[in-house]
């Protein structure tokens, strides 16, 4: 098995996390480097997502991954095995999120001047992530099909921050009491503006719509 | 749709969560009521488990639910018109758990006296609600299929922490990469003594496991 770089991240001492992120944002976006905030709950499917679109955007945009999770690297691993691109394990120590200090800790191991791309993928949970804005150009989030179209109803802010939620899971959508359509109402109803795009990650079906909103984003940020 | 409760949970003030967590199922113990802490992911399927579990033993024992929630309350009104059983709804204010102080401030919303289970059902999230002792007798968790069959590895501390385990949606075990086996060996790995319950809570099967657990527990909490 590859070896991944394992970070443990220390709490954050800055007090005033908004500010913050926006000084990093401007730092990525003088360095011209992309990052993405990509948050969904415990097994949506972010991962095997993130290996179908890396592999789809790789040979175009140099691409980097940043694994925040409690504990384990087989994420990060998984990741490296799969598409070969620069990977990173985040421990946050039992943290429920990531702030803005927490991810220039991750960043820090990333080669920025040799990325165009950076995705962070968070700690698995839809409620503490959404909280804090990590300095990251755009906030996206996968929901699953098994979880139920009711989510953006129980979970207001984490639909409320993101710009594009990706509905992952989309095969097993005859044996699950899921409404797409009632699904993409309450998103609208928490961010009007919000793209949906439903894949399947574990066939593949779909994916390369959110590898096309990805590579117009990185092109759009780096102009 | 019937009209349930709603309470707007206070942050605690008291700084030492694990004397008020004791001394709360002390006084439990007094009053012969057994609480139960009911977790999972968001959509796991606790509701739909609480309603056939409750259906199965509300004739034996006199049972009443908090949930717990960021905000809505479809899950207290479904759990009310589903089982008749008194439900009432714990508002969060985007608190990501419940400590003992805040489930405390739920039960005195409920009719102890009257009263020999109170199942609370905590925020969906598998990181936060595993730090906070509630004051609950038991700690129980859903985990479903879709979400995989790796979730002990990632979430260790939550497995630790809980003596239960339901294993839900086993209907759509054939559409996922999901090894029954292997799950058991991970949870095993955090909590050697964990009880695990593999159900479909949507057919109800497997479901009697679970109440039979139950009505044992009560039995045992008010000897």
């Amino acid at each position: 098995m590859d070896q991944v770089k394992i970070i443990e991240i220390k709490k954050s001492v800055f007090a005033d996390n908004d500010k913050d992120a926006a000084d990093l944002r401007k730092e990525l976006k003088h360095k011209g480097v992309y990052l993405l905030n990509l948050m969904s709950s415990p097994g949506a499917g972010k991962t095997t997502t993130l290996i179908r679109t890396i592999n789809l955007i790789k040979d175009r945009i140099r691409v980097a991954v940043m694994e925040a999770d409690i504990d384990s690297d087989v994420d990060a691993v998984k990741i490296k095995e799969a598409t070969g691109i620069p990977s990173i394990q985040l421990h946050t120590g039992g943290m429920c999120h990531l702030d803005a200090e927490m991810t220039r800790q991750g960043l820090d191991n990333v080669a920025l001047e040799g990325t165009d791309l950076v995705i962070l993928e968070n700690v698995g949970n839809l409620v503490c992530p959404a909280e804090f804005d990590t300095g990251a150009v755009r906030n996206a989030m996968i929901l699953s099909v098994p979880e139920g179209h009711d989510k953006p109803l129980k979970y207001p802010l984490m639909f409320s921050v993101c710009d594009l939620v990706v509905i992952n899971k989309m095969d097993v959508l005859p044996y699950f009491d899921f409404d797409l359509d009632k699904c993409r109402e309450y998103i609208h109803m928490r961010n009007p503006k919000a793209t949906v795009i439903p894949i399947c990650a574990k066939t593949g079906e779909g994916v390369e719509a959110f590898a096309e909103w990805l590579l117009a984003e990185v092109e759009a940020w780096k102009r």
